[in-house]
């Protein structure tokens, strides 16, 4: 077939559609959540401008589009005169070496760019008053680091003076710097790029978003999920494990996730088994009718043990005392997982029921990994891309992947939007599926609302 | 960030792009190759229909889509009436047992379907004269087959007769059939369910395609592809260990792929202990100038051991004898690595240069592994939507992924258009860049051609 | 060499030894430690007292000496008539269903035994009051259990009543009981048979020891042991990485063991990524000169990260809360880790230099993880020697292992004595060379004092 | 209990055995075979002659017993004059980094020892006609070389001129060697210490014996050897997912284990997916009564799958050709593996029965790992008290194993002296358990015979 065509596509059916799902209600509710995604509009087949072109009329001007990710024929910058600067901020991701060593490969053998510089324990690195010396990097230095976890340059929390890193870059003749971390970090690196180009002396400054929680809208899969919730499988095996070697045994598995459910999600329908998913986007009610108690009560009468998965953003309404804000300016979280494991306590010890509740939380054990062959392959990938944006004068913007092709996004609209499990959708059906847990609404804290 | 409009992803760059970029001819050479999709161009931030029309004035007859994939709120099949059959074909590959169980489950939990038969040893199963007996399928039976690999139901390539076929299924009542299999399971699928229609008793056939290589235009990333790359990183590293630790130690390591590299770039990518990566998409010259032979020459020069990946397929103009076709009816391949350790060889002993040369063919130990978590939820996912497809009197299609969404795909098209590694594209690219290798022509076997 | 003689295993030396070691303090005081286990002496060829008779004159009375495990020729029981039961007791180790496992097919196969119970939840299982229906266990139950960690029969802590235990057992007509589990399970076996041997109907109890810690004596190397410091150097690496990727960035991890640091020591000699190891067996200074916050200071100057590995048993001296006992009645332990983390915290805040702790606990992780084939054989194995020392009328003993060799050791001996790390042994030396930590003294719960 | 005495261990018997046991022909058969070892014979309490000899007249002159291994407190090298040297040879065995490591860090840190020069590729890096430079060795060098399999060094089959060999050390000083590497290198390293000697510049030359199949009766348990079963579990896996899902699917796997069967024995027994088990030790008849194809052919009529394990010295008798020798000196081995393939095929063609076979030979899979927790600290063990012998100045031995205890063992005794499974020993015996394959007779091959 040398050209698809509309009719291609079209598929076969027995005939007309008579009888009611047992989800129909669901679906009703599903299309009021999120209207003009209906299981009855249909996907494109081509997703460039220019290809679609052919078969409708368009305002360009109007139409939302993302520029392609890719190496340019032409360079804004001259290669002997880079200066690339590296940086990695925030709490550890699997992956983050591997972003590193591709950064360093493809700027030195693409672009024989030289002289690379790795700044220290994030930005501190940049603020002279921490007096950190920064890591010069070459291909032999970087060339085994992927097979271990964590960052060769170290990471810190929170923000540096915007005015002290520029002046700290400039001294140093920097002129391109790839920022790795999440949403606090792209902020940081906007406001540097910004506060450069005011200064007269512009930097290209491009992001590699680093979220273990894949909660970064234009990112859609973020390096390190992928071994996050791989890993996240062997907590929920073991819990499985523990709960069902004891008479109704719990098993409770705290696991990454602030504002969107996606570890938990994948790693409880990645295993099968877990009993009860409880993540950010969904609300759950405690007590009383179609509450998890209640579902638990009647898991443990029917199966004489259970296992729970509770994303840490879960159930903030619950447990979120008012525990300020860390050194990045994230709101500190409630422990869900300690509340739940009190709360059941306390429930089946007023109900005289024996039970006995193991509690895991796995996260260190997590965030250390080296990554997956996957994200591997992803980090080498999205370090060319960052090499290739650079080299062609791009600023402002990280790497993004929108349906499955990497492009360039600009920060400001990369940081804007969170990336969260639709309610409604598909995989957490699949999970609802899966577990058999009660279909609860979605929570406030959904950005779908 | 309410609602992304066109703006908000523009790019900031730091101003015109002056120098010549060190691959700049190549890249002239990759715009010739495939026309259109040039890094100029814009990717769509929608990929709905209904969504696009906002922007654009559509001939929605005429522009090509994909119905989307889903559960519908009115079903075709009344789910008390509904005989469901199983059945997986060909090869092995990580995963099958996850998408039996994943059937099994949405199908009777889901549509409370109780009568779902797995049929034993592919298209066999449905030829009485085989005299096998198919599995009743319960949850109770499938809860932990996908621990395993390979498939509960066993499997058998080839074809059988498609009329005896639909008599056997008429026989039994079936009246929903899964096909797990590569394209000419597919293909046949197709066959029996036309010849349903004929005879006045559809059924609703619905194909899950099983691509180790990944090769499927449609399916973008088909389950136990992932896996198969990840167990390829240990035989990539158990060569690279073995080539190092003798002088002038060569490892060859053969990888599947009979008609696209996806396997053997992902696995070099993500290990990068490989110096060559040879695949059927990209021609190689084995003597002579930019030739194999010359390029390993250099690198033992230079580092005294060499890694040689080579996907099942490629080279075929220097090895593939008349070696007829098995009964699938897939032409059988020459070997590419037996043929290169041999060339090899000779070569260095004419050359009078003592080598030691490994070869490595680990594709049962990749074939019967169980899914990775990841592929485990692509299964279990997949055979949500075949069901659900099912259940609405779908058929003669099969589940597709596009841009990262699950789709309907007509089979006849599915299995018209083969995926392979573009020769010019960024994955392509980034190997090159991982391993140093020449780069080569596209082969005559590369279908963007 | 058809057979030894003592001149063939003389060894060849250059010559006198006239320098001083670099420990030969260390050594003069190893040797005073455990006098009679010195180097000088000789180790003998032989272990069988049969074989050494040529040799040496012996009293053989006297000679302390164990009965070697295996089949005999000759059954007390008649197979036919034999109903055998099998409980497991105590917290979760790997294996616990390989050993089962293990009894099911040698007692099935070997000597067409078919009546075999497994009873649930430990000696709860053995009091009707609780209500457990026994599982009838056939080889097609347990064929593929080893694959899951836990034990198909549940588990529970804690003793209950012989009396109503063995009027449980005889009501059954159970001849023949497997007890898996620690030393108090051990402990109420013996109590079991001789209450049965009392009322005239005696009962084979035959213990396997279940011990993750490594700590009983006549066992030498304890089923799941290898298993869980495979899975805690997972954990020290984790902690590793932690460490490194902050400025002075310190990781705790605590493994298992009460009474004995195998399972630290062995994890960290294993990965190397230790700084400090502290074991229960081991003395350590909390400050000042020679302590542990001392060290830890100079490992920051010096490396800027460190990583410290603590038995759970270790400094109780100052962590040990009057926390009582657990219901199997084991003294509840005071938590090192957390006291270690606090009085860091608090040691560098005086000091005004900024850390960060990083605290890990894998224990649920490690208890519920399958075997590793190592440790599966070796199940299978004592499993094996079980069934055997039961069909010959054995009671009141455990399988063991002695100079790796599996034995017959009497209950009340093999619960008499523990196996600790020998703070003056070539173990612990490893340990110390390999983490460069100080030399510190025995603890006061050191049994070989 | 304080201290062990003879009645301690009396183990309690419920009467006497009056009924004979399934296998007790067998197990008459088993005393026959290796007399004196039976299983009424008792283990001694204690394994050193000082211990003894309060029990015992000894005529210590003639007991045969090994010095024990450790450090002394007394040296006979000058740690500052040292100057060693590491070699490594014969084919790769996982663990090889982790002793040439710890032989670096427990000379350096514990002797001080700074001159470590690490000879490649074997003895050729010994022989200056190679023109191989030695590396230099330090704790920074080795650090982390562990995590990857194979050495550092490199290695060579075949032997050099010993003369050569010991002129090229005495040029480079080197007065303490260790030499890493089987059968073949430790006779090199022996004639290189006696020629040295002879020369009047004496070496301490210590042996670390080598053997990934086991197959060294004074090592007891050889490094690599955990690792490599562990891995041939996969293998074997993988095969039987392969024989399931096809109908009479045979699977075969090849394992190392020229002359011992212990790779083969142990991971069959680990995973218990093998039917038949075929090793050098123990003939086996390939057609008729009680033959292979005969218990295949009902293997396949009861379960329709089937898999075979080989080591690949099982069967010489029907497969090994003339082949000669390899550059060691090792006999060259038909492949029972591919014998055994085609004589199946063949057997059921004639028999027109349609299989699929499926062979796997995971060799070099195997031998590029790194090695398992438990190995690695075996090396490191090994490593250090290799340094310390050489440092006491013993010369023209190994580090050894027995009775669970590292011992001296001097090179002849150890070169002369193969480990083979025991074909009427327990491991055998549970390895017929767990298969349930017919009892067949030990081979001529067989050492014990």
């Amino acid at each position: 077939m040398s050209h698809i065509q509309a009719e291609h596509l079209k598929v076969q059916t027995l005939g007309p559609c008579k009888f009611d799902s047992p989800i129909s209600d669901w679906l009703v509710k599903r299309a009021a959540f999120k209207p003009g995604i209906g299981v009855h509009d249909r996907m494109l087949y081509h997703d460039h401008l220019s290809s679609l072109t052919e078969y409708a009329v368009m305002d360009h001007e109007r139409v939302p589009s993302f520029e392609i990710a890719g190496p340019r024929a032409k360079l804004f910058w001259k290669p002997k005169k880079v200066k690339a600067g590296i940086v990695t901020c925030g709490g550890l991701c699997p992956g983050l070496n591997d972003v590193i060593r591709g950064l360093v490969m493809v700027l030195h053998h693409r672009y024989n760019v030289t002289n690379i510089q790795g700044f220290r324990y994030g930005y501190e690195g940049l603020n002279p008053a921490f007096g950190h010396t920064p890591l010069q990097l070459t291909p032999q230095v970087v060339k085994d680091i992927h097979h271990d976890g964590g960052t060769i340059l170290g990471s810190s929390r929170g923000p540096q003076d915007t005015e002290v890193m520029v002046n700290y870059l400039m001294d140093r003749g920097i002129n391109v710097l790839f920022a790795i971390g999440g949403d606090g970090t792209q902020r940081g690196a906007l406001a540097l790029s910004q506060k450069a180009r005011e200064m007269g002396k512009p930097i290209s400054v491009i992001g590699i978003p680093k979220t273990i929680d894949n909660d970064v809208r234009f990112v859609e899969q973020s390096f390190g999920f992928q071994t996050a919730f791989t890993k996240a499988v062997e907590a929920i095996k073991a819990a499985h494990t523990e709960a069902r070697s004891a008479q109704n045994g719990i098993g409770i598995i705290k696991l990454m996730g602030r504002h969107s459910g996606f570890i938990a999600a994948y790693a409880a329908l990645a295993v099968n088994d877990a009993n009860f998913v409880l993540i950010p986007e969904v609300d759950f009610p405690l007590e009383g009718e179609n509450s998890i108690l209640e579902a638990l009560e009647k898991r443990l009468q029917r199966r004489d043990h259970a296992v729970i998965v509770v994303a840490e953003g879960a159930g903030q309404k619950y447990c979120s005392a008012s525990a300020g804000t860390d050194k990045s300016g994230n709101q500190r979280l409630g422990d869900p997982g300690l509340f739940l494991k009190e709360k059941i306590t306390n429930h089946f010890k007023s109900l005289n029921k024996p039970i006995t509740v193991k509690y895991i939380d796995p996260s260190y054990m997590i965030r250390g990994c080296p990554a997956t062959p996957h994200d591997s392959v992803l980090c080498f990938r999205l370090a060319a891309y960052a090499a290739h944006a650079a080299m062609s004068g791009r600023t402002e913007m990280v790497i993004g992947k929108w349906h499955g092709k990497f492009v360039h996004v600009p920060t400001q609209a990369a940081v804007s939007i969170r990336q969260q499990v639709n309610p409604f959708g598909d995989l957490w059906l699949s999970v609802i599926e899966a577990t058999g847990q009660p279909r609860w609404e979605p929570a406030e804290d959904c950005a779908l609302h």
